[in-house]
């Protein structure tokens, strides 16, 4: 056997025969051209980038459509790609300067550039060149006619293997037969995690060479948990995993009986499980997993990859939606619209900023000078989707009680409109806010006076709590949602707002974590909201959990030194049932 | 009158005459060339662009070695403006498509690139076009020979007007006769600003057309404080600014007799206040302003600008002098590199970041992979420099234990490479940290058992616990040192610190504000450390209030609900008698 370790991109088990991609689907070899032929292969080559530019613009209006808005970014970057002279432009200069075929022209110039972007230190230019390889893989095998050639649908279940997922491939796979990927580059957050991860597939990424080490047909397993790939294992390793893989499925199947039963500990005590949604299509996921609801509706997905705003009637038909197909299984919170760092709007003139995490974004953007209407847009179109079902109204990136009170004016200012034009809307809608920033947290005791809920953003309130970028390799081990200093704050949060007969929810990714959910229960967090993945392991990890032990157990951790004391403590005197 | 209002870019009062420096020291307009007369006006404009390379070079040098890091940096943006073949190509490029003199079409190619800058909405590329303007001026006035016909000394003092301060303009102007700069262009932290305030001239920036507003010749008042330039204004204004100068220069006067004075509140208990420095020449302060130490010692500026590090023996001979410069005046706190972030050293190898104030940098870096080595040579040079005087040791950024005890115990080992080499220290130094992340603020209880003390940083401190970037203009309202929740971790800090008899400084710019002032002193802050010219007015501030008044005074504060309100109530209950 031999074992490849890489980077752990989306969980479970896949045991079965490799299918490795072609690392080059077309002929690069050097073809010299005479002078008459070199206009023709130029425009060959033009007319094979345009239906690039075509096939692709279609890729990218089904991914929005299908709101998957990851896949739709990649590929307009493709189509940025497609349209810069520095690299097409480049080909037929060079096509033109060489006297020789578009093939072999377009491999040099990919290649060069992508040993330049790689030679820099710059993450962002490093991700390009997958894009880069994509794009050029399409062109070329246009060019050749090779792409026919390229197996999509398979008779058996194949574990897919190659330089990279290729979303243009992804797209066309027939998916439901491959059980597992794994490939040469990327990493926890690259194109290939997130498509393997959206498609529910086991993937390991980052394994350098492995695509040009494996053969079709090879015996493979994939372990998405702990980022390796067997290749031609021994038997007793097959047995192993297929052990693994059955208890997989078996504890799958277990906590299928959970979902349509109560969240409650074993003493008793009732919290609510929600799930984070970006589209009302998601909202299908509450009644899949036995959700009590929606803790958090991210509704700046509605306002990405277009051209203008959308219109209060588009968004009230969006909301309504989410609210309908919810029906009784409890509250919607839909968050207001939460832009800026790292989400860019071309219709809203944002600046480019140094450090757009600590920018003019959120809540301070929708307060900001000029776009008052669109925020008041924005809450009539809640407000008037709330006469469904049970609407929430949660504001995010609150700093100040000012800011707050101002965002609370623009609502009564929307109700008022509401008013006049005789339009009806549920008076009593909750309305809450984000605690994300610190400040908020340290202020909570003030705030929770004037909201109905809190709702804490753990993914930005360490972050700004930490002083470290979470989407910044170098500081990673700074990303600790367990560190003590984090743990204070919520507790501080939870007691505040509990002072004022507040709940408190949590929409941040440490709500649905196995090691976190036992110190919320002790610390008497209301409501968790987390991916419908976590939310049935979660309800089921809860009505095993004892609340008043959880109480000492939160006393304990807060002197804790580190958070990998108090995660060790929480797994053996906690989780160790499991 | 007329009055003008702009940004208040560096504070103080001046009454005088207007020096209107001219817009454009060269005749701009087109004179065509015949053909054979092309290649030696190319040739002209080169040597002028070759010239200004080595004056602007040696202007680079001069400010290097005067630590004046804020001008050099400027100067190496015109290095590279002038080696940019966007702008000097494209001059050359268009005296020849357009067969005409280099003055005209520096000019155009100036402005038609000052005119993209500012069309886009970038606020970098707008501070570039003040680069470029003065780089395009001092290339035009050596191409007509006019440069020596500007105004550089005055026979009496006179207020200079411009589009803008050019950093090339006033390396050679005789600033003893300027007594004011009302320009153009810029905020708050241009660099007419930076260069104003480092002179201590008053100015105001960014009013708009007032350079082709005013003659020469104009009596005119700026009030560097409000922000506001009058020009010919009537008598009774005169007289009413005339009688505010000189009740300036009497506080100025008054501040004198606090020099020798140590610093203790009205009541009796005594605190110290330090200066910060960033190199050796500035330590000489301390005994000007008779402060009682260097709260803060910033040592990367001994790193930046230049090539390679420095060597042990280079950084063991700056803290040396620093430390000898204050000789019995107290201690010097040296705090370790901090670089990353807006801090870029050359040599270094650091990945561009998309949040740098979140990322790889101070003691993340100083601990990261690879960087060891770097640290404890520093640790080092200043443990040898502790034996000529009272030396302490600062991290920066410190945000967790761990991060503390690997900083400790690579300075373990640096004391056991000197001994080993039989090189003395002074082995009871003091090693303390910089509170300036709110994980470190929070968990202080725990941070202060293993340190002999904590400086707060309050600008760092600010800006993450409010989650904005206080560079950023457009969320600048949410700078807020006096927030209730900024001044409760304080509090908090300050607490815990003396639960273990450890003492707390203080080294933002929060701890030479006057309205900050009286709540440390409620607060127990023990060490005010600030920039020297804020020194004598907290020592007379402070001799003015009673400690045990400030604590009630904190506990009242600790419960108000914004910035505002906490400063409106420190200026009438507590410095109304000013």
């Amino acid at each position: 056997m031999n074992e490849w370790v890489g980077i752990a991109a989306s969980s479970g088990y896949a045991l079965g025969t490799a299918y490795v991609l072609p690392s080059a689907l077309y002929d690069t070899s050097r073809r010299g051209l005479e002078a008459h032929e070199i206009l023709a292969e130029v425009g060959r080559f033009e007319a094979k980038v345009e239906q690039s530019i075509k096939d692709i613009e279609l890729l990218k209006s089904d991914a929005v459509a299908d709101n998957k808005v990851e896949q739709a970014a990649i590929f307009a970057t493709h189509l940025s790609l497609l349209r810069d002279p520095e690299f097409v432009g480049e080909v037929t200069q060079r096509i033109q300067d060489e006297a020789s075929n578009a093939e072999a022209m377009l491999h040099e110039v990919t290649e060069e550039l992508i040993t330049l972007f790689e030679a820099m230190d710059n993450e962002v230019l490093k991700e390009r060149c997958s894009d880069l390889r994509d794009v050029s893989a399409r062109i070329g095998s246009y060019l050749s006619g090779e792409e026919e050639k390229l197996q999509t649908e398979f008779p058996e279940p194949v574990i897919m293997i190659g330089i990279d997922l290729a979303p243009s491939l992804t797209a066309k796979l027939d998916v439901s037969q491959v059980t597992g990927f794994a490939v040469d580059v990327g990493g926890k957050t690259s194109h290939s995690a997130i498509i393997a991860r959206s498609l529910g597939i086991p993937a390991v990424v980052g394994l350098k060479d492995i695509s040009s080490s494996i053969q079709t047909g090879d015996f493979i397993i994939i372990d998405g948990y702990r980022g390796t790939v067997m290749v031609n294992p021994s038997s007793e390793v097959i047995v192993a995993y297929q052990k693994l893989k059955l208890d997989e499925d078996a504890r799958l199947a277990r906590y299928e009986m959970y979902r349509e039963l109560p969240t409650v500990t074993a003493d008793g005590i009732s919290v609510q499980l929600a799930i984070n949604i970006a589209n009302p299509k998601d909202a299908m996921a509450v009644k899949k997993v036995g959700a009590e609801g929606v803790g958090l509706y991210r509704t700046e997905f509605l306002f990405m990859d277009r051209k203008e705003m959308p219109s209060e009637e588009e968004q009230y038909y969006a909301y309504k939606a989410a609210v309908t197909a919810i029906g009784e299984h409890g509250p919607v919170i839909i968050r207001t619209l939460d832009v800026g760092g790292d989400k860019e709007i071309p219709y809203l003139q944002q600046s480019k900023e140094s450090n757009p995490f600590l920018g003019y974004r959120a809540i301070r953007l929708c307060l900001g000078s000029g776009n008052a209407d669109m925020f008041k847009m924005q809450l009539r179109a809640i407000l008037r989707a709330s006469v469904h079902g049970n609407v929430k109204i949660m504001y995010p990136m609150i700093a100040t009680l000012q800011e707050l009170r101002a965002a609370n004016h623009l609502l009564k200012e929307a109700k008022v409109e509401l008013d006049a034009m005789g339009v009806s809307y549920d008076d009593t809608i909750e309305v809450g806010i984000m605690i994300e920033v610190p400040a908020a947290a340290l202020i909570a005791d003030q705030l929770s006076k004037e909201v109905d809920f809190f709702s804490i953003g753990t993914n930005d309130l360490v972050q700004y709590t930490m002083a470290a970028d979470r989407m910044n390799e170098q500081v990673a081990y700074l990303t600790q949602p367990l560190h003590p200093a984090v743990l204070r704050l919520i507790d501080q949060v939870i007691r505040a707002a509990h002072t004022q007969n507040k709940w408190v929810g949590m929409c941040g990714e440490m709500a649905g974590h196995p090691v976190a959910i036992p110190i919320l229960i002790g610390m008497g967090l209301d409501e968790f909201s987390m991916s419908p993945a976590a939310l049935l392991p979660a309800r089921e990890l809860i009505s095993k959990l004892n609340c008043s032990e959880m109480v000492e157990l939160v006393r304990d951790v807060l002197q804790m030194e580190s958070a990998d004391e108090i995660e060790t403590y929480v797994k053996s005197n906690v989780l160790e049932f499991d």
